[in-house]
């Protein structure tokens, strides 16, 4: 039925099977007897379909798509065995008929509503699930060859949308009037539309455009610098503030191709930086060059934090670095994928050791309460000697 | 801060006192003696603000507004009580400590996840919560004066929108390069940047442009017309499909303004529908029509669905009407404010009896698998006499 001149890759058969072995080894290992999954970002993940079902993986035999519709379109792109359903309901008796429903049970319980579980519990006759989810999220941290190909698209969009940037900033506009143009000039390079972010109340536009002090407060996001916002309903992204001369322009945007995000921030200035910001700017590009430069498989996640915390620290930029006062946030850096918020993060506390696959965005930013926000974000695959950056768009500030 | 041409309203004190008071008599026939809210939609109705945070609302004292941060917004756009806390945790010491934790709690089940949902269990040491979603959304469902002042101002969003598709539909074009214009436009009129629609695997973008056969694919999507999309990744919304002369094209879109929705569909064909295509546009703006000047307050919701589908019926398009096979759809109409699937839903079922002040969204659609989609979405306030319709657009189809 598409006339357009692409079509997204469907997840190859074998790469589905290679997800599903990894995730039973991870069950064995938690003990945990067969998995019911119902998250669409999970469930594309695992079957290569989006259509609404629930898939059953239990350890001991081949997994079960159930799905309530569209059956052709699942039937199409997912390898797994469909059986239709018309409702959670049907599920059930055909579980316990095959046997299925013995031993411990897992579902996602970083994403399922108390309500879904409590109906789920009821229908297959279980006293309580184990939360599958660190599983998943461990499974999804590595990524295959196949998945870093549509990572690669997704950058080509960002690189796109960075490279419009340039000749579509300028002073007197207002934060959303170049959000607007620039999120157009994504879509029409075949950006999926919108960008999943894991958990509760996780709210998440495709483009932050943020100038001067608008990246200065804190907020309920999870974010450094999250802007202002149109409304305190929605009190996140580009607001009215208007463009100004030598005033630092972050735009911190999300690609999506195929399921697949990248996550850069890049800033603009027309006109120049005054001398803490710029130097802040070079801080922040130093910590990312460099880290290139030292980690690769085998690098502990805390090692590059602290490298980067020392560098702010050297710089007496610590007060401002990652966020200000109550808008400090303890992460440099998080996974990317299917979600925004993938495994690794980035921190002091969560040790890791990177693994070649593995995808991430570093993202070393300073906020200067009264007068700017500033830094950079850039996607990296881990490698056997080396970091690999995903996109092309250089790390110098841009001025205009 | 806002050097823009306009701010949002701010939620009037005395509109969250009588939204609180409202809410404890339903808790009160509930038999629920406090209740925890922490979704960011109810926050933000019933406090005013969107920051980090817990609602707190005791049957028998005055809410208290716990947050992590941005503490000094939340005290500019609240008018309750606001405790500063670190985290979860020191949520329960102070409520032990004023006593509240006695008797039934709420929290709203049908979207916490059942781990945030264990770990407050644990934090207030209560078996378990009731659900307060079904008395939050009633509160919800009907408007106030001022909410109706937002969705009219968000409904100027959608005329600009639909205004701005007679220029931009053109043969030859895709339909996401349509989407990609109209969202940017949408954005500069003020849009808030995304939509919101309740519970769990719900995922919505601002706009669908669906023209010819895209139209007709059944969806996981809980809606009539979903679109192909451009990925299995996200299988809904625009597609690279060509928009071609004689097709109808088919346009809903959200627009959000200070966190108010409207939702509504307008179709356009360049050059002109073929007869059946075209007489069931012609059904549908009957429907709507003739539904307008009967349906008022003390109108039961069922009545509207059975007059849509006798309408239906006796132009033998009923096979068609809604969807057709697997993707057929049970209802004619939802609820609008805050989330796009707000009460009251309208289907054969659900007896409602329309009230002053309920907002909803009434979409007589047709689907003819091979050939395309057609249909009408409109907004409507119930009045005492009559539907008041939220914007200006005609209902025609627009020929270009």
């Amino acid at each position: 039925m598409r006339t357009g001149t692409e079509t997204c890759e469907l997840t190859p058969h074998e790469e589905i099977q290679s997800r599903i072995n990894r995730f039973k080894e991870k069950m064995a290992g938690a003990d945990i007897h067969f998995s019911i999954i119902m998250g669409n970002v999970d469930l594309f993940y695992f079957s290569g379909t989006t259509q609404r079902g629930i898939l059953v993986i239990p350890l001991e035999s081949d997994p079960l798509l159930f799905v309530e519709r569209n059956q052709e379109r699942a039937r199409r792109e997912s390898p797994l065995t469909i059986t239709p359903i018309a409702g959670h309901g049907d599920v059930h008796d055909i579980l316990s008929g095959k046997g299925i429903l013995r031993g411990r049970g897992g579902m996602e319980l970083d994403i399922l509503p108390v309500s879904t579980y409590e109906r789920f519990r009821r229908i297959c006759e279980v006293d309580s699930f184990a939360d599958l989810s660190p599983l998943i999220r461990e499974v999804r941290m590595v990524k295959s060859a196949f998945e870093i190909r549509q990572m690669k698209r997704s950058g080509k969009i960002m690189d796109a949308v960075f490279s419009r940037a340039r000749e579509v900033i300028q002073e007197g506009m207002r934060e959303i009037d170049v959000e607007a143009e620039l999120n157009a000039e994504g879509r029409r390079r075949g950006h999926q539309g919108l960008l999943r972010m894991r958990g509760f109340n996780q709210e998440m536009m495709c483009l932050y455009v943020i100038s001067g002090q608008a990246g200065t407060l804190p907020t309920a996001a999870d974010v450094t610098i999250a802007g202002l916002g149109v409304t305190h309903a929605l009190p996140q992204g580009s607001s009215l503030n208007v463009i100004q001369r030598n005033q630092p322009v972050i735009l911190d945007y999300g690609a999506g191709y195929n399921g697949y995000i990248t996550d850069e921030t890049r800033a603009f200035v027309i006109g120049s930086l005054n001398e803490k910001l710029a130097r802040a700017y070079d801080v922040s590009r130093e910590i990312i060059e460099e880290t290139a430069a030292f980690a690769r498989e085998g690098t502990e996640t805390t090692r590059i934090f602290e490298f980067a915390r020392n560098r702010a620290r050297a710089a007496k930029l610590d007060e401002y670095f990652m966020g200000y006062g109550e808008g400090k946030v303890g992460f440099i850096g998080h996974g990317l994928g299917l979600e925004l918020n993938e495994i690794p993060v980035i921190t002091a506390r969560h040790r890791q050791t990177l693994t070649e696959g593995m995808v991430f965005a570093l993202e070393p930013k300073f906020v200067f309460p009264g007068e700017g926000s500033i830094g950079i974000e850039a996607d990296f695959i881990v490698r056997k000697e080396t970091l690999e950056r995903i996109t092309k768009t250089p790390l110098d500030l841009v001025c205009l």
